[in-house]
């Protein structure tokens, strides 16, 4: 189960000075065994034809991911590291935000396995993504 | 081959006002059958532990293949876009610069798939991908 | 919507004599966006220590998209191709039936994805997969 | 590097009643850091529409991978299991054999990632694969 401790608050806090906030995006809730987060689509994510990014979704979805395996382990025992992702783009996103949500798929002792889905303002799915982390011990 | 017309100066102009320069991205290299590109290691592309997020390498993977196949194709008859990335996370880098290369394994009149390899300052591989790119008639 | 007339009886007669009944595969239901194999855990798809061989989840994985993929499209006009298939192996099977479920995530005029789960004799999920169908005109 | 005691017939001795052998795969090289082997496109290779299956190239390639991966650890102390493998399908192939050659990209101490290349007769690229395998303490 996800540590009580993290907030939504406490995890935008936790993401102030690096890409995730560069680039605009926010967590949004979180739950037993999903975190969600939204995102712009504006010059800070898409490429030169004014679409969202593939690339922005990929982090997106890493970012759910591997937040979300972070807040399932004893952080003073372990570390949790991105190991594979893989993404379909669907559709294409010309403005507003776009919404991701991660679910755990599989929390095993060494590895956690994510889905997460990205949809737009209609909810329509424009990507879907699996993130594999690996959790290891500290130390070690 | 990559159409002539198409140099390292007029590939950042295009990417001039998007995520790719937004995130600190410069082509460096283009040749017959590969595109180069290097992206800093900071505030805007690392995750709250100080290391470079595996979404930004997907970033620069997604940009150089897509990219890529943009200067393969007649763009007056044809787009091109991403169908299918994925990636795996071999080491972390937290300062400096990651250099990104990628290689079209595959030029069909329908889809491209695009090797990608991230090295660090090293040259030690720090990430590979892959890209699937749609090429798709104008119009249709 | 799948193609009616397709039934469970056509589709394994279809497949006969090659891999999936070389390897005991067998489809077991067909819905409207959705197709259902089983598949036996032993000589046939292990590896050699006994368990489910990854590759065999793949095999089932890949039969259930295209062949869903089949199912959806004017055959006279279209064949169907698989360009990209991602899978996690997510626990182990050692004997019995794995089942297997295909289910459309994406139905474009050009693409296809889909969403295949496979699952123990006690419903736990073994590995989960997405296959990448290109559709593409016949004679083109 | 590849453990020294191992060998070609050792390796097609090892899976000599199961998967790999029932669908005609046989190992044919061993190197510092690769492996090959061929498989057959026969009935027990190949889809409804007499081309080779892609889960056939699935099996080639998580095969090469995860015995690659057995091969380099020790084997008293550590077991291999694939986590994740994906697979772009580039071409088609009919007949006469196809050629499977892994090369390992990173051999870490927790994961091994492993390219993996399929050819046909004329030597032509049909399918190429990365398995992502997890290296586990015995008895942990």
């Amino acid at each position: 189960m996800i540590n009580p401790k993290y907030t939504v608050e406490s995890l935008n806090q936790l993401g102030a000075n690096n890409m995730g906030s560069h680039i605009g995006m926010e967590f949004t809730e979180i739950g037993e065994d999903f975190l969600c987060a939204k995102m712009p689509v504006d010059h800070r994510t898409t490429q030169p034809f004014g679409l969202l990014h593939g690339g922005a979704s990929c982090v997106l979805a890493e970012t759910l991911g591997s937040v979300g395996s972070l807040c399932y382990v004893d952080e003073e025992k372990y570390s949790v590291v991105g190991v594979e992702i893989n993404a379909n783009h669907l559709r294409s996103a010309k403005s507003g935000f776009v919404y991701g949500k991660a679910t755990l798929l599989h929390g095993g002792k060494k590895l956690h396995v994510w889905d997460i889905k990205i949809t737009n303002e209609e909810g329509k799915l424009i990507c879907i993504s699996r993130l594999t982390v690996a959790v290891l011990p500290k130390g070690a």
